[in-house]
């Protein structure tokens, strides 16, 4: 199957909603409108030509290890070299160690053209960045020197490796010790599994970044130490100096993702260096942890990007049945599938929710990039804020949302979507980890009313339906948008109730948090969409009042906008009852009770 | 994994919700409720050890084509001719030909482990008792002499030889010939694909039914005769004869069921015969159609049950974090999460889910018994219209059902949920083709509102609603369950403002049926859950007013009800306002603009 970047969207998302150009001045980075525009051209040839033809061999093919060996799939490793060479390795590393230092604003769109492409291609790559970040920040000015040069250029990987049998969700289970040494080094010793690119072909030096225990570190989640393991240890000068004590003792038998290795790593005492405080991994972690779960979001996003072009492109060809009105394209043996509403009906959800999450991530990754770069420290802050409340939206929401339509492309093949050929079942198969891994989006949810929601006591969010609020007022007045905005207005209004009464009965009750908790980020995203479609909508009529030479796109929005609030929208009144059934309904059952 | 058939789920439904031997009584097939109780007891045991262990492997292993020749999993032989001699293939084959005529709502039960203990295994069994009824209502006595007790009792199978590569859901287009012979028989050329048990090792001779063309037939569907068409030519006295000219050219590699063959057929001048009138091939197919439809939504079933279980064990099992209260399990390292309001939510959702389906699934099977069997011909006919209106609710929902469910059980289990030895994963991909098959769940939705709603103005679900009105009326005043009578009691009234809403809609323009089809057929799917989970509320109360000694049982029918009603039904909502969004939203939009 192939997969092309939606450019004119993503220009449409960058530049007319939210001034991308503007913004890098502001960021003051000297990236221009021009500059942008080529290199997101660029990226999209690259991922169409390179990328995106190595993915269906790869889930054949998968990964081998052979004698702690790990191979990747046929061309990874010459389309890797590719990636590294181009300098696409480091177009978000920091600039102070060979990185090209490019906002989220733009960098989101090509991760998501990668994502698009080849999930197990891009997970390599991803794991590095988010190394990155942690090292950049946390580690000692000699560890930064021995290897981050080489992790952002991509010739060194990186890898998280948190997850152990017994402790996934609560790390505060973890066992991999770590002993220090008389020359400032630990050794590190423990098994962790589903660690990917744990073991690979790709790159040069894979750079382990470790959760551990200290000896003396206290019991649960504040004894938890980070630390840096390479595979070789660089050498003064930053080559590859002695072989580590660790090793590949085994790779998964995955659903899905099977051109990306997910290793059980076992450390025999292996050679490691703290990075941060001591007992401070945790912390250290989370730094980047808006950063990591921000790009599983798009992984979400960019498998429903492919899963739509791939549903788009059967539907306009496969001749099937009459239209219910009676023959539409009569020249032909059948009408085009896309003719008959239940497939225009998936279509279109489709296309309103992969284009709907587009919006928000750029809306995201302005947040991310004004967190980090903006001139006052009030609105680093207020960024920090925004973003940290979206991010476990954008995470859940839009891998949830992968899921969803690359199912409903398997549907529009019909039969033929089963069939692995075809590629949409891969689609889904690959898309299915993104709801479990980077936290569970069950996971996601508990830390949006617990940290995000209960921390603040709700004022962020408010501020957040607020903006929404202003917008609706704006457009009010708008013949073609009143409907529209008289709509949002009104679920805004919910939602601003709906949260006033889940912190309540939370702070009433812990186990309302948990058992409001997945129903109510559904909730709040479907809302959320409505706000950023109305906002296209909006931009949309003001280019056709202007005459606009590309009518036919932005009559599409409106479209599309009309389409989400009255087939999609719909589905935060669900939510909104099935959250109000509060948890007795959930926790009066004995456990003895969930029986067969 | 291991499966374990719910028995006494299955006890209460068949004899406190539907009396089964009641049932059997009017039918006066001589079966009593020990010996039902014994056959299912049987049933449990075969599938749970002979079955189930098989289901894992097969899926790794997969089936091989060498020289034309179809090999099944390891095991697939030995436990299908135990299969055949235990006599559980004949169970519901009819008893001039050797079957034991076992009526659907006891076979029902056995047919559900089958397809959740291996729905590739069942797949051969399940096509071949489809073509025993199309030959036994349609097939002359020479073929069903030569043909039909092998068939019945296993030792040869049938399959459905339907699809073409243009020809899916829109059977006008098929190609494949039948040329007239001398001798009355018939000359079949033509490529068939996705042939289920198209051609395997489990079975000494293989029965194809064929869709085809006559030379002189009208075009479209009123030109399409069915042909039996044997890999071997029986002989006269019933054993194998001749080799014909067909052959398996190809196997399909697929998403999942990788157990169950699926065979590109090709039909090279073979001899076949006529089943039924010339032309009449739709019509015959229709006459196994809601069985066959029935049979699938049991898959959903089936694969649901295995997943909740699954879901269940690892649940009771796995150890992480604490109760949002404080820890539940003191001296264990975490708590168990079913204690997590979050598991808890996604167990109770396959949990009543499940139970619902079976509790429709038992129904509609004793509408299909007394279809067929009632002594009446005024309740055969009443028995057939309610059938004919729940088929497509059936097929469609219980298929989403069980991809729904088994997506929870993956996520239960957290990333373990995506590694294949867990058998998690397994459960969603071989339940996804379930959603596709024997008409997509589009088409079901379509023929609900289409063929069963306009067909008689919405008659039979009116009288359907109220008989559910008329069990709210008599709970009412049942302390316990006022609440849940008084909630469906409104939702039995919207349903019957919304189905004259659609009806109306669908009269004034065709294309809404399209646009309403799927909503609706969920919406009408959650509240006849609702009516069945008051009738099982209903009877636990009873039982528990009695002093049964099985209250706990009992209870958690009251705690699923309650569950049900206020965190599942509420999906409801959802499905209606999206239907009334209505048609032009879906159809306004150009097909160019289906862009990206």
């Amino acid at each position: 199957m192939s997969y092309l970047a939606p450019l004119r969207d993503m220009r449409f998302v960058l530049h007319e909603l939210f001034d991308v150009a503007g913004h890098c001045e502001r960021l003051g980075n000297g990236l221009d409108r021009e500059l942008i525009d080529g290199v997101l051209e660029e990226a999209a040839a690259f991922t169409a030509n390179e990328i995106a033809p190595l993915n269906r061999n790869s889930d054949e093919e998968g990964c081998q290890l052979v004698d702690g060996k790990v191979s990747t799939p046929k061309g990874f490793r010459a389309a890797y070299k590719q990636y590294v060479d181009n300098g696409w390795a480091s177009m978000t590393g920091p600039l102070d160690f060979g990185g090209q230092g490019f906002p989220q604003l733009v960098s989101f769109a090509f991760h998501e053209m990668l994502m698009g492409a080849s999930l197990s291609f891009r997970i390599y790559s991803g794991l590095t960045e988010g190394a990155v970040l942690a090292l950049d920040k946390h580690g000692s000015n000699e560890l930064k020197d021995a290897y981050l040069a080489k992790m952002v250029g991509g010739q060194w990987t990186g890898t998280m490796c948190l997850t152990e049998p017994q402790a996934g969700t609560d790390l505060a289970l973890l066992r991999t010790r770590a002993e220090p040494q008389a020359d400032g080094s630990y050794k590190v010793t423990g098994n962790k599994i589903f660690i990917s690119g744990g073991e690979q072909d790709l790159s040069e030096n894979i750079v382990h970044l470790v959760l551990a225990r200290l000896p003396d570190a206290p019991a649960g989640v504040k004894g938890i130490s980070l630390l840096l393991v390479p595979k070789f240890i660089a050498t003064a000068e930053g080559g590859l100096g002695a072989r580590n004590a660790l090793s590949c003792g085994a790779i998964e038998h995955k659903m899905g993702i099977k051109g990306a290795s997910t290793c059980v790593m076992n450390f025999d005492g292996a050679t490691g260096w703290l990075v941060g405080e001591a007992n401070q991994g945790l912390a250290c972690m989370f730094t980047m942890m808006n950063d990591a779960r921000f790009q599983v979001g798009l992984q979400g996003l960019g498998i429903g990007e492919a899963a739509f072009q791939g549903a788009l492109r059967y539907a306009k060809e496969r001749l099937q049945s009459r239209g219910l009105k009676g023959a539409v394209a009569p020249d032909k043996a059948a009408d085009p599938i896309i003719n008959h509403p239940d497939v225009r009906r998936m279509l279109l959800t489709q296309k309103t929710l992969v284009e709907g999450c587009r919006m928000l991530a750029a809306y995201t990754a302005r947040q991310l990039d004004l967190e980090h770069g903006a001139d006052e420290p009030a609105a680093r802050k207020a960024a920090a804020r925004r973003a940290a409340l979206l991010i476990p939206i954008v995470k859940a929401f839009f891998t949830d949302m992968g899921q969803e339509v690359a199912s409903h492309a398997v549907q529009v093949y019909g039969g033929h979507g089963f069939i692995r050929e075809w590629g949409m079942e891969q689609l889904m198969r690959d898309s299915r980890i993104t709801q479990l891994y980077e936290g569970t989006n069950g996971i996601q949810a508990l830390d949006l009313i617990r940290r995000k929601l209960l921390g603040d006591g709700g004022a962020e969010l408010g501020a957040l339906i607020a903006e929404f609020s202003e917008l609706c007022d704006a457009q009010a007045g708008q013949p073609a948008l009143a409907e529209m905005a008289h709509t949002l207005q009104a679920r805004l209004g919910e939602w601003r109730e709906l949260s006033a009464e889940v912190l309540a009965r939370s702070q009433r009750d812990a186990e309302e948090i948990g058992a409001a908790s997945v129903d109510f980020l559904q909730y709040s995203a479907y809302v959320l969409l409505a706000g950023f479609w109305l906002q296209a909508a909006a931009t949309a009529q003001r280019a056709l009042d202007a005459g606009s030479g590309e009518a036919a796109f932005y009559q599409a929005k409106l479209h599309s906008a009309g389409f989400y609030l009255r087939r999609v929208l719909p589905r935060a009144s669900s939510h909104r009852e099935a959250m109000l059934g509060g948890a007795a309904c959930l926790m009066a059952m004995p456990e003895a009770s969930f029986a067969f």
